[in-house]
């Protein structure tokens, strides 16, 4: 008998049919013996709507207020659920963050969990019931609500899982799990059947949107066993686990392009010292989210300094920049939209020189100009020009044999 | 500087529009120098799209989930109607039943307050805050989120105005006040000044549905003043006070019309003692919620008896006395799904014994029959037919003189 915490998001309880399945999952996995506890996010797009709704009414909400807008959402999904599962003849009973137990610190909008006191979703699972959480919500020591942020369902489930000892956390989603890349673009993409907790978190730094980074890190401290799966195929998913000594045979694991960034190049800043600190400074006052900065090799004394941004921090990043070259004596701002970050991740590649070269002979083979390039020590990234991605993604996938490899 | 509860119903915070409307009037009331609290409901019609869906998810859910659903509709509400008040400079403060204190006992779908502990309100107020509450919800001793029932957030109004000692509670509602009858109907209909909580519960016992009836007990008991006023004019409306020494000048205020129930009669009973008690425990037992009842004089042995049910009651009505005919040798049972019942409603009428004379005249000079009658100390209700109930509404609106009276 095993003690799971499964977390369903928003497109697995869309609506009543959905919510019966995840029910009726419920109920067969009782049946098997094992003891579950769910964590729910909100309906669909519920929280969207939510959003929009507050900005009509006000221009900008407060965040105690926002938080307790939002978390009704979730509220009526664990309602649902729950009565869900009581119609297949399952004790069920749904329960809000704070009734979980929840406590968090007061930063609203995006709270960060302080303690989980889980001495009421225990009794509910020793009364055999099956606990129905609200994803994402807690309550602060004010006793106000309030909201762990986007993807804040994962944390609550994976947090959850920790503070229970259960023996699994399954995150199901849309997809059956992790795969070598997209299988949209890359037919011969594979699923794998497991993948390291690094592996994961570079997936997600690259681009790769599930799980929340954060529940992934929380999971990698804490030991918990992390399984990514399908609310809609329910066949067994991609297990997130700690490193293995057999986990090194592949050299790389995944192929993940990432279209949501602009590039910005400031050009011909003069060589000298705490220019492009200045620069950095700058936008991190004005609050954009810089991702990777190649600074060129100086010649002549002076340098470019190409970066790259969410599409959305653009227009911010590129008034920045020409701000500070009227200081700096730079002489251009560019800036390109239409740019893709393709990343090889793998954490074989640590004990093997060669993928990079690979990766950088494979591309320009295929005649697909690199722009940027940064590196971690399991990923290596490449900016390339968006129309180039999905090539380039089919290329290095049949390159490092993913198409062939089986984990 | 007055202490008011003001109570929004759904249509007063139906869309962003309505909820800008009621925060500015906040801010306005507030710049005069009064302190206020807000009790809201869920947003339009957004209670029943919650229990459609509950309908579609589970055929009969538990009271404990449904009230966790339920009760997310005025969660949504208040956090939007707190953010639109501090959109006009106003610092408000939303808060669930359980945050405001709301104690009730276990009964779910219809939780009695059992204590409101307002000490989080008291000191939003005095912090400068406007408190937001979200109405018809508390929290049991067992920590579940209850529901008060539909109409309860009319009674969270009058039960926070108790425990705060405010000066007023003004209960919002889409018509500008109590009317001498439904303006809809006579256009000579006028609004009163004020009414007293006998004739306000009568009214709502008649079938006006405005303010919630367990409300307007709460507030007769508790002495609370209540101020029945329109959301949408934001004039001037009813008070619903104590009875005062010139309460009686008036023999009759209102003349209401319910066309909400049917009629049974059950034929040739059996005169003999239980023969009526049986039946209507059995009626009861089936849940059937019987309002008027008559029983005809005996003839020769036998008796008709006859009785009101709300429509959606008369099916089960009608079975439940058709096995009971066969028990207790009664001939007949016959329904009629097309009736009215028509009152007038007056504090006067106690010690003027011609009211009834003068009603049955003015029904009987208009060639409306009369199938049934029912008096109380303050009014009296007949029973006739649909389509005579306008015409008898505006007879007798003009025939107690309602037109041409000042309340």
């Amino acid at each position: 008998m095993a003690l799971l915490v499964q977390k369903f998001g928003g497109t697995s309880v869309a609506d009543a049919d959905r919510i019966r399945a995840v029910a009726e999952q419920v109920a067969r996995r009782r049946r098997q013996g094992d003891q579950i506890v769910l964590v729910v996010s909100a309906m669909g797009k519920e929280t969207d709507d939510l959003l929009r709704i507050a900005a009509e009414v006000a221009g900008e909400p407060s965040g105690r207020e926002m938080d307790m807008l939002v978390t009704a959402g979730e509220r009526k999904a664990v309602a649902l659920v729950a009565m869900a599962i009581e119609g297949f003849g399952v004790p069920a009973q749904s329960f809000t963050g704070s009734q979980a137990g929840f406590l968090t610190d007061g930063t609203h909008r995006n709270a960060r969990i302080l303690e989980v006191g889980a001495e009421r979703i225990r009794a509910a699972i020793d009364s055999g019931s099956v606990p129905v959480v609200a994803g994402a919500q807690g309550v602060s020591a004010e006793k106000d609500v309030t909201f762990l942020g986007r993807g804040g369902s994962d944390t609550t489930a994976v947090a959850l899982a920790e503070a229970l000892g259960a023996d699994a956390c399954e995150l199901y989603t849309d997809v059956s799990g992790v795969f070598t890349t997209d299988p949209r673009v890359v037919s011969t993409a594979r699923r794998m059947h497991s993948i390291t907790f690094d592996e994961m978190l570079e997936m997600a730094a690259a681009g790769c949107p599930k799980p929340a980074m954060r529940s992934v890190e929380f999971a990698h401290r804490h030991g918990v066993r992390l399984h990514v799966r399908s609310a809609f195929t329910w066949e067994p998913g991609t297990w997130v686990v700690e490193e293995g000594p057999d986990m090194e045979a592949a050299l790389i694991r995944s192929v993940v392009a990432d279209l949501s960034e602009a590039k910005v190049t400031v050009a011909g800043v003069p060589d000298r010292p705490g220019v492009a600190a200045q620069l950095f400074r700058d936008l991190a006052t004005a609050e954009v989210n810089v991702d990777m900065i190649v600074q060129n090799v100086s010649a002549a004394g002076v340098t470019d300094i190409s970066f790259t941004v969410p599409h959305t921090d653009l227009p911010t990043a590129v008034s920045v920049s020409e701000k500070r070259i009227a200081a700096s004596g730079a002489t251009a701002v560019l800036s390109d939209d239409s740019i893709a970050k393709v990343s090889v991740i793998g954490a074989g590649m640590k004990s093997n020189p060669g993928v990079a070269a690979t990766m950088f002979e494979v591309l320009a083979r295929n005649e697909i100009n690199i722009e940027m390039i940064s590196t971690s020590a399991i990923r290596i990234s490449c900016v390339i020009a968006e129309e180039a991605a999905d090539r380039a993604v089919t290329v290095l996938h049949e390159a490092f044999e993913l198409d062939r490899t089986t984990f």
